[in-house]
């Protein structure tokens, strides 16, 4: 007999010292709210959640709990809301180094005279590490448990996702020209081919890989079917950009190559339609921004199963537009969410993106129930692990997934009154009151304080390469 | 001579034990960065602000500052930003309380089912005095120095703005019906006029006070007339709701008494020039949200010298639209910022309100250089503070002003690197990293504590509160 435990029998409330019936288990994480994302719209008061190895065993009351389980670490958090890990669908991560180097510019520009050259200049193996360690560790802070990254010098973001513990799909970038990671397309896919069978799924407890042909402006048709039959080969996904702009859009169907919008393909077709000519539209791309879409292509992206990333800090602040994402939700396409990296954006905030999410397809729609704070939570979690095949591992909390969970503290100024828990983590939970992060049930965020990385060490680091690049964009100027 | 001085008549470094050649005075904040919105653009390094009695006496480079001036107090702020308070230009402060009560709503339903009900049941001066409280608090620790707001019970709204030392301009509240605050217009505008009187520009270090008749579809225009005629007796302003959504504007024009967006008059005119033909339209006149203008309305509110309030996330929130900012700022209209009342956001956070507003503007007008970070800071601060009459005492760092100023920390892992100060503030920095805010010179948030206000009462007196209004709700629903 458990402690605690009420004796039915008898009728007589039973303490016993020993606790040897009860099953004991690496972590019991006890919470005043979990919210698990399924089943929908569920807000579960004062449970715990039961996780052994890296994988949630049972979540059940509180008072359940106590009576059958032990944790070697028993955390009890009672004025949180437990939820699932957030899921950042795009990131460009080591970009946190260029955070805020240029803004308030034009996409072409800020490509050309600020971003491209200094990524020329600067990007290296080290920058990549000191990056990704940057992102990881504020990722963490913000509640973030896995990104969908795209940068060079992939071999490196594994490394750091190995060292920090952090989950990431790590995009094996293609482009048509040479840059920092190589001299051209075969480089970049002959690099490709042995992270895709080393990370092939089930194979590595936190990352996985995606083909990342950077976007139709960049990359050839040739290239898009070879990077797609390399992820088909490998059972990897295809992650783009696609859709940003209407000049994207409007100058690949015109072939108007004068642009740097222009597709890198000779059909007069709108990129969507292109990629589906070749047969790339699939279950297995991921659509990154798509702020440009007819009904017909919205149906064409449901029908493939393709998915859909909606970055709307990035596409506001670019001018880009705004994704129709409601409809497409309607229409049975699965979106989920991104940051972009933090040169555009200018951070790495899921909890920010989901209220804009949700605030902004209101006005989109003129209907105040669009999106509304279940959905949108869902997107940010569920569906982001869905686009990235991983949704039997993650993004909801339920047994037999991993234990990628974070804690919302909820007893601030700006955090009381709570009348509904979902409703809370979507419009007034800010980053500061993520307090605590597991993946695979390591404690990573321990009430603020990054467990595997050392924050002194990055911030140095960031400020040495900060000091570099600075000085190198100022006589560029 | 004063210590740390050279000495350039002899070479020598010379210090003295004594320092009576330097003025004393209460405060000298000493910073990395001083952005002191006027001059526009300027970021002004290793600065100080010197502070005498409530105002700043110089603002000047800290190795002058320290030959010149003593401080009784003197702060080190060596990895911050020090900028002028935030002007949160439009709030229903004490609605704090009602943060989250029901999201996902249409205007009308959750003002009719949600809102208007619970206010029915629960407002009155000890609900006033304690959401007020709590919304001084999460205000200071979002960087906010003062508030245009409209509420019930000003007089409960003065009393706290005196306890807490904060900055406001106290909306004497005007509706055509009863409500818990007084039996019709007769009565809310008799409660108005001693305090009209009583806080008249320049009677009071700290508040002011506007008429403020709610809207058109809740005053009649022999209300507003007799509002306005009020406000012009006393040189005070007139804050209301306008052209908030597209069926105030279309019900008015066609009357249609059916809607309860309808204007209160028996003119088929829009809101807008129903109040122009009464001649209400004027520099007095502080008009909120604005969503809905055609160009010549922006040109006739340009001409008046009338002001505008954007509150982005509201709007877009309550599915109103997007007010046209970028487009209003050329015409010359002075256009602040406001977050409205938390149960309509669900935040005070105008730190977010400024990203919002940047990014927001970019994606409406499909120019990435519309409302450059620099022109939000000033909405956020300077114009505000022209709205409100108070900005020859407030909303940039000058001598002669008030010292409302705020301190923003830059060395965590989410603010760094930092390439542009300005920039920082609008695109990166949150409501965490106010770290000290200072009004007429008293330090209020020292250190992210608050220096005037009891935290741990407030959230009892929230909670309290929270659980009588919860139970209600779910009963009603």
């Amino acid at each position: 007999m458990a402690p605690h435990q009420t004796d039915a029998m008898n009728g007589e409330t039973t303490t016993t010292t020993t606790a040897t019936t009860l099953q004991s288990v690496d972590l019991i994480i006890f919470a005043a709210y979990v919210v698990p994302v399924i089943p929908r719209n569920a807000i579960l008061s004062d449970h715990a959640i039961v996780v052994d190895k890296s994988r949630i065993v049972a979540l059940l009351p509180r008072v359940e709990a106590i009576t059958r389980f032990v944790g070697v670490d028993e955390r009890h958090l009672s004025a949180h809301i437990v939820t699932p890990g957030l899921v950042n669908l795009h990131t460009h991560s080591a970009m946190t180094l260029l955070r805020g180097l240029a803004d308030d510019k034009a996409l072409c520009d800020w490509l050309v005279q600020d971003i491209w050259p200094t990524e020329a200049a600067f990007v290296c193996p080290e920058f990549v590490k000191a990056g990704m360690t940057h992102a990881v560790a504020e990722m963490l802070r913000c509640g973030t448990t896995c990104c969908n990254d795209m940068y060079f010098f992939p071999n490196e973001v594994c490394r750091v996702l190995e060292e920090t513990g952090f989950r990431g799909a790590v995009g094996q970038i293609i482009m048509e020209f040479p840059g920092p990671y190589g001299s051209g397309p075969d480089e970049y896919l002959r690099k490709a081919e042995p992270n895709l069978e080393k990370y092939a799924p089930g194979c590595h407890d936190l990352i996985t890989v995606t083909m990342a042909p950077h976007a139709p402006y960049t990359v050839s048709d040739t290239s898009l079917q070879r990077a797609d039959a390399l992820a088909k080969k490998y059972k990897a996904r295809v992650h783009m950009h696609l859709h940003e702009t209407a000049s994207e859009c409007s100058d690949s169907e015109n072939l108007n190559r004068a642009s740097m919008s222009c597709h890198q393909s000779d059909q007069n077709l709108r990129p969507l339609a292109n990629l589906k000519r070749m047969d790339l539209l699939s279950e297995r791309l991921i659509c990154t921004h798509m702020t440009q879409l007819t009904e017909t292509e919205m149906d064409a992206v449901a029908a493939a199963g393709a998915h859909v990333v909606h970055c709307p800090s990035s596409n506001l602040k670019l001018a880009s537009g705004i994704a129709p994402v409601t409809e497409m939700i309607k229409r049975g396409v699965n979106v989920g969410i991104g940051t972009d990296g933090a040169a555009s954006n200018n951070s790495l905030d899921m909890l920010s993106e989901m209220k804009l999410t949700a605030i902004l397809a209101k006005a989109q729609t003129l209907q105040c129930s669009s999106l509304p704070a279940v959905e949108v939570l869902q997107m940010a979690t569920l569906n982001g692990a869905r686009a990235l095949g991983l949704d039997q591992d993650i993004g909801s909390i339920e047994v037999g997934k991993r234990a990628d969970v974070i804690a919302i503290k909820c007893d601030s100024v700006e955090m009381i009154p709570m009348y509904n828990a979902i409703s809370h983590i979507v419009y007034v939970a800010g980053r500061e009151h993520v307090s605590d992060v597991w993946i695979n049930g390591k404690h990573l965020l321990d009430d603020h304080k990054l467990t595997t990385i050392d924050e002194a060490q990055v911030k140095q680091s960031v400020r040495e390469w900060a000091a570099k690049i600075s000085k190198h964009h100022k006589l560029a100027q």
